[in-house]
């Protein structure tokens, strides 16, 4: 029986997705993703354009399950009763390191990938996965009431804390020596958090 | 006359340089090299090993020179008479940001570039030159007597400073929504600097 067209580009989603899980985005071709999917070449760029358009579909699975994996956190938070925001925050930044640490070659090339390269109503998508990541932060300080954060404060609180945890935990990949001094990256979240959740004016 | 082995060393880096600067490291080619150094390819190899060595002395080169542009901001802001540390933070800030800005896709390749790729003595010396970085900040730290941080958390702090700011840096390229709502790079790098200097504990 033949696949639909739907069942196709899930397949070769997938197979994309395996393929940049491997070896990055140079290890995502289109003849590679063919022979794996008893496809045409030709029905890849029917179905999704070029091979920009499909890493960028894939970067979005990607973003999503980091979404979700945020979300597993924060529900196991709650259910734990924690109401801390310094734990509650580092349990969302536990949950980016293991991330990353489990998609190293695949988040490499979704940060090196470009959304420009992307068709303009898919950067919009592509954008808004983004905002999620942030809102996810975003809402673990609005329910801090001692924080009182306005709405401008809370988005750039958010995003200038998701910005440095990406910095510690990209920049720390693979330098061992630092875990060894006690500068190594979660050492690092943790001064982070700590001293800048202290640091908000709670005037 | 011809040329020594030092001469073509640096011909060779110099144009390695400018090949990654212009097309990432995708575009630093053997071929390409020997091409514009009137050499034979098989010099390159004899010179530097494999590509991934020249890659690797090219971004040396990268981090001496941003190690000399954050030398600059602080010799400047010295001239000027600035000892706020708040303001002598902002401005290696700055120099990081111009300096990424001014080198988009050699910074990119450096990140992505691996240095155990490199041989074992070139490795060291790698660590050592963005040791250099961290130090330019310590000293900053270190010069501001109120801060009374000890030698480990002075190291700690000057690396949670630079891997923040390098995410937010790196993060926030090309995200111009940012930029308009009042989240951008510096209203991060604001916010990150002014809160982590208020929460660091002075007791």
């Amino acid at each position: 029986m033949a696949l639909d067209r739907d069942e196709i580009s899930e397949r070769v989603l997938e197979i994309a997705e395996a393929l940049i899980s491997e070896g990055g985005a140079a290890n995502l071709k289109a003849r590679s993703i063919a022979k794996q999917a008893e496809i045409a070449v030709g029905s890849i760029y029917n179905l999704f354009g070029d091979l920009d358009q499909l890493h960028g579909q894939v970067n979005m699975r990607l973003l999503d399950r980091l979404a979700d994996a945020g979300a597993v956190a924060i529900a196991e938070q709650n259910k734990k009763g924690v109401t801390d925001t310094r734990l509650r925050l580092f349990s969302l930044a536990g949950a980016y390191l293991s991330f990353v640490q489990k998609h190293p070659a695949s988040w490499a090339a979704l940060l090196a990938f470009n959304p420009r390269k992307m068709a303009v109503d898919r950067q919009l998508a592509y954008e808004s996965r983004l905002d999620t990541l942030f809102e996810i932060i975003a809402a673990v300080l609005a329910e801090d009431k001692t924080l009182k954060l306005d709405e401008q404060l809370l988005r750039l609180t958010a995003r200038t804390l998701w910005s440095s945890v990406h910095g510690i935990v990209t920049n720390g990949a693979g330098r061992r020596q630092q875990e060894r001094q006690g500068d190594g990256v979660w050492d690092q979240i943790d001064l982070l958090v700590t001293t800048f959740l202290k640091g908000i004016d709670r005037g």
